[in-house]
């Protein structure tokens, strides 16, 4: 049985099966006859977060199968009582096919995945995992720089330059993707943030010694005429102690159309969103804007997923 | 593509249609084989009206259509996070067919409207609008006055005389029925409540140089022997600055056996609900309360209106 | 028309019948061309009992109906503008096939069923019934003991030993158990408990004067040989106004391996779930904890009780 758990499980062969299956799944929204009916989800999240479980969902229904869902899992009667994760998910995976999980804790998907009776699929743990956010920023960076058909290549990322922008600390969605990017070849990446909010220096090392070329700055226009890929993060001001030092990293830390004079015409922009001030919104209508386009690939790339958990399963 | 966003934008042909569709409807009820197969609505309550939601969702899954539902959307992570209500229904939009919206601030529906990739029906939005209650408060009317036979004659409610009573001040849905009956002939208009809480002058002088009769009164004896139609809202304690105030316009502003005296035989008795004390229980065994039908009327209204926003967009 | 609201109505040829068609519910799971389809549920949850709505909810789904469900329905707009429950109801139930309600008021599903039109289950109300939960107790009962397939035989259960064990004043669960134990022949009850959480005299002298044999301990040890069927239940904090008495029962109302020794190689412990520490994970592994697969029989016997609730409809 499959669980998605960590996106540190998924090893290139998979993706390229995943990434393909992706591709044909906007097509086949809606269309009847699909593999999943009589499949039941349950969406058991601990912590509100409509848009990923409505995308969930969306993936689940297009393909004709069924979701019973939680927004409020953690006022769950029986978790206020008392029982423990494992009981519950020992219980929930009787009534249902596959449990999209999402928990404010840390390493809770793994131990749901441990006595789960059906797959366990990690929506964001904390300030763990979020492997399908990870799935689709890959996908999103191949689509935009048109190489999902390429993907019998090995190293088809070969050269490219990813700058990667804003709260690298805490972003989990950027260590994810700067993992992952290995399995493409050899990027070069560049990690712009406050200094208080830089990458931690164990990922950036473990980065370097595998081959990935890494640069670390305070300032985009170091780094923007080469870059080929922007990553935008949101630097949240409750990861700072002095409001004064938020407001000055605020104002910096964002992308309008002077901050994009010097980069190159086909540069690919990037956000995981929500966005709040990062971004202007009068970047929104560059082509170079991918953001939105990112966030309609959660759809394909989740339908995807789905399809290969249940074919794996039959 | 149809927006439903304000009921100032309903002309009588295109009522005429919705309101033949509606009379099949019950009929249609889960019967398999139904338009909206592999049609996904996405229900965004951005404040809670349960009810309102759940006819929405039944009216897209007797169709055959699946719905996926938040009934919490301000507490959407993103919208607490700051996004705007724009990049919130643009991400929304990529992941379904259709988006019901709630929303406490007037205007929002339009706003969503502007950016969707797919059809928004406006669920409420503040003092603003609530076209479906509308739609469903003439579709009843015609219905208990068994006119809807007769939708090809330009004024068929020619002569009716309607009774507003209790809050016309605040109510939207008597507002936009108010409006919407002048599409259906010359009718009379009594509007009866306590001083404080009377229809805008703004609208009744459009009403009136648009060549509908109107009146106001205090005293709903005045008009009940003339009336054919008496619709009834709710006065609502907190509209109230002095609590003793509202306790006097409580006991006068309420409907029982003895209030009806004096009024037509076939008079019927409308309220959009809920009621609280304003129509007394001993009122529910008579055939003119209409206001549970009326409330049955929401579902084929809204499956209707649902079957011709999706033949237009195909 | 055939509501569920109190275990008090379920006769024997009708639990027979039931049971039968459960037996083959778990095959059935996801087939498709199912006996619901076009059929709606509503799930009207006045508080949270998430496991309870999602039983439900999966078991009309794996039939082939719809679902629209609500977590708050306490919270619902109508609710809290001062509606009626009775309203509430009339206006539901001309939206759906089904209503499952869940109420914190003892009564509240006998008042709904009362103006319902369409079947009323009761998913628990207040301190009074959760019938379904008694369902699925018996049935599991019966399929430990490997007595399904000699639903023919009326007193299939002559000779045989339950012990109730912990909160037997406050557990429903317990009571409704205890009365339809006496449908299926001369059984033995231990009630096993705090001096301040017996049975309730009145229940107590009922079984009695139906032929039940009744005992009353503070001590597993005294019936635990004799004992075939272990019923455990939690002991809440709250049901103590002296928190050190609290901890002295919690301590000794607890099964563990040590507590077990003694018992009969094929005793079946069974409890509703939520545990909390009543009973040690350690138990979990003896084939003899039977909780996980009684809180899997939910699914079949709440499927099984659809179908008849429908087909007696048609």
């Amino acid at each position: 049985m499959k669980h998605i758990v960590s996106s540190g499980e998924f090893e290139r062969p998979w993706l390229d099966r995943l990434f393909r299956l992706a591709q044909g799944m906007q097509a086949r929204r809606g269309k009847p006859g699909e593999v999943l009916i009589g499949k039941l989800m349950v969406t058991l999240f601990y912590e509100a977060s409509t848009r990923t479980r409505m995308s969930f969902e969306a993936a689940m229904r297009y393909l004709g199968g069924m979701v019973s869902s939680t927004e409020n899992a953690g006022q769950f009667s029986s978790a206020i009582k008392g029982e423990t994760l494992e009981d519950s998910i020992r219980v929930v995976s009787g009534d249902c096919d596959v449990i999209v999980i999402r928990h404010p804790m840390t390493g809770a998907a793994a131990r749901a995945s441990l006595v789960s009776r059906v797959p366990i699929i990690n929506a964001g743990d904390g300030v763990g995992e979020h492997p399908t956010q990870a799935l689709l920023d890959v996908y999103t960076l191949l689509a935009e720089r048109r190489l999902l058909d390429r993907l019998s290549e090995p190293n088809v990322l070969d050269g490219l330059t990813v700058t990667m922008f804003g709260d690298l600390k805490n972003g989990r969605t950027v260590h994810s993707l700067a993992r992952l990017l290995r399995s493409y070849g050899r990027v070069h990446l560049n990690f712009v943030s406050p200094h208080a909010l830089r990458l931690p220096g164990g990922l950036l090392h473990e980065l370097s010694d595998n081959g990935v070329g890494v640069f670390e700055t305070d300032h985009l226009s170091d780094v923007l005429a080469a870059t080929n890929v922007l990553y935008v993060t949101r630097v949240q001001k409750e990861r700072f102690d002095d409001p004064k030092e938020y407001e000055i990293v605020k104002s910096s830390y964002r992308i309008d159309l002077d901050a994009l004079r010097g980069a190159k015409d086909d540069l690919v922009i990037m956000h995981p969103l929500p966005r709040v001030d990062e971004i202007a919104p009068t970047v929104d209508a560059l082509s170079n804007a991918a953001y939105f386009r990112q966030a309609d690939n959660g759809l394909p790339v989740r339908m995807a997923l789905l399809q290969m958990i249940f074919q794996n399963r039959s």
